[in-house]
């Protein structure tokens, strides 16, 4: 398939610049197909009890990954949504910001399944704070979601 | 034990209060010794594209009731982080609110196993939109942190 | 859907007799749409270094157990095969025999997912050893499968 | 910590000698501090329905080579147990061996991470057939299974 006939890249930023993921200020790195790259600076409303990144801010940094990842090798008008999704939580995530690199293992079908390595980054360092796996299916994008 | 040797509900009450929980809107609805149920109100900023629950807000809400549950059940000064979590997303978080429901499988030395029903609820109706499994770990909770 | 338009018990009980499912023992103990319970008998060959049920024999009755009773669900000629599963081991299973339990939490297009436990049978009592969840698509069976 | 302070390959191969592993024909290939190989052979009852390696099999292959890449990494007396698995399912394991390749993601206090791919191996080529990651805990290794 040529990569005119992919998802563009604005499907990405118009997914990325909606609610919660608006909010919380994910931002876009790289994509290529069947890769992404996402990255959130540290702010009070994403942390936990201890002043560390929130396990389910990682997650939902770690699901959307590995949406945009497979989404982006998707033909146009079709979208990954998550089956399910797994993640290990490694070490503490104190960090100024979280990087979530996604890949694509397989696409079988409209079945995808991804693998995502989250980053904490400090000043000096990148730490690998969690590692997730997730599934998705391939649906179709409804009509007036469609970036134009 | 007895249960005045666990911890006591205003523990998960500080955590509630606290980062993204707090931020959020995370509610405490019920806990008991090994189980916990916490509702979540929709909002803007926790939707996804199609303007349902994030997925990952959805996995937060989840990991979220798995570790009260299993810190409920722990001696004082003793908490449940997360291990890893794993969520089955089974249709569309379209209500006006999320319940999750946790219940502690297991605690094996140091090691807990909860299980997470997330219900998404409609003005007339409570539907199972997701299903999760969480491995918690028992660690001290810093002295600074204990509440009084 | 009437349930003469769903796979027959002889489908289940042709895939147990195969291969694996045949030589390590399994056993159908009861099928209903959307349930199953196996069993299998405690032999030296299914066995791990300390004398209990080998985690990947207990994940592999765990599988066989969600693909019966999506399976028993699913119109005749359509199979349930795994995508994933994820299984926690919670307590050793050194019983003289296992009892997997599956029920199917939702099923979504071609996708259902089911959760099992399994548990460890003494002479005097049944305890949880394990606990799963699996994802199944469904898919044709090929003609040559088809029981008859 | 010095390397002749870590379990020897011959604790692997004297798990790998036992019950299943050594009734279905488990094969150590390499092992190294935090990494383990091991190979399947295929024979007809490790199959499943369609003739291919059955899923319980792989996971058990997955499980049991992230078990030996912990434990090669763990001190003397020391082995790796599996709090859980997951194993996704990427494409059909029919070639005539199976090969698991785990590594040691994260040694964490007792905890454990590991992630394994299992390729299925034909005379021409071996393709990617399951991805999973296990948590494993340390526990001492009772005294009567040291090797000496």
């Amino acid at each position: 398939m040529s990569s005119t006939d992919l998802n563009p890249p604005e499907l990405a930023e118009a997914i990325n610049a909606k609610g919660f993921m608006g909010a919380a200020g994910f931002r876009i790195v790289t994509i290529t197909p069947g890769h992404a790259e996402i990255a959130l600076a540290r702010r009070d409303d994403l942390l936990q009890f201890f002043g560390h990144f929130h396990g389910g801010v990682i997650s939902a940094l770690a699901d959307h990954a590995a949406g945009i990842a497979v989404t982006s090798a998707l033909p146009k008008g079709k979208i990954g949504v998550t089956v399910e999704i797994k993640v290990n939580f490694l070490s503490p995530a104190d960090g100024v910001e979280l990087i979530a690199r996604a890949r694509t293992l397989k696409m079988s079908g409209s079945i995808g399944v991804a693998t995502v390595e989250v980053f904490s980054k400090s000043e000096s360092a990148e730490t690998l704070c969690a590692f997730g796996t997730a599934t998705m299916r391939a649906m179709d994008l409804p009509a007036g979601l469609r970036p134009r």
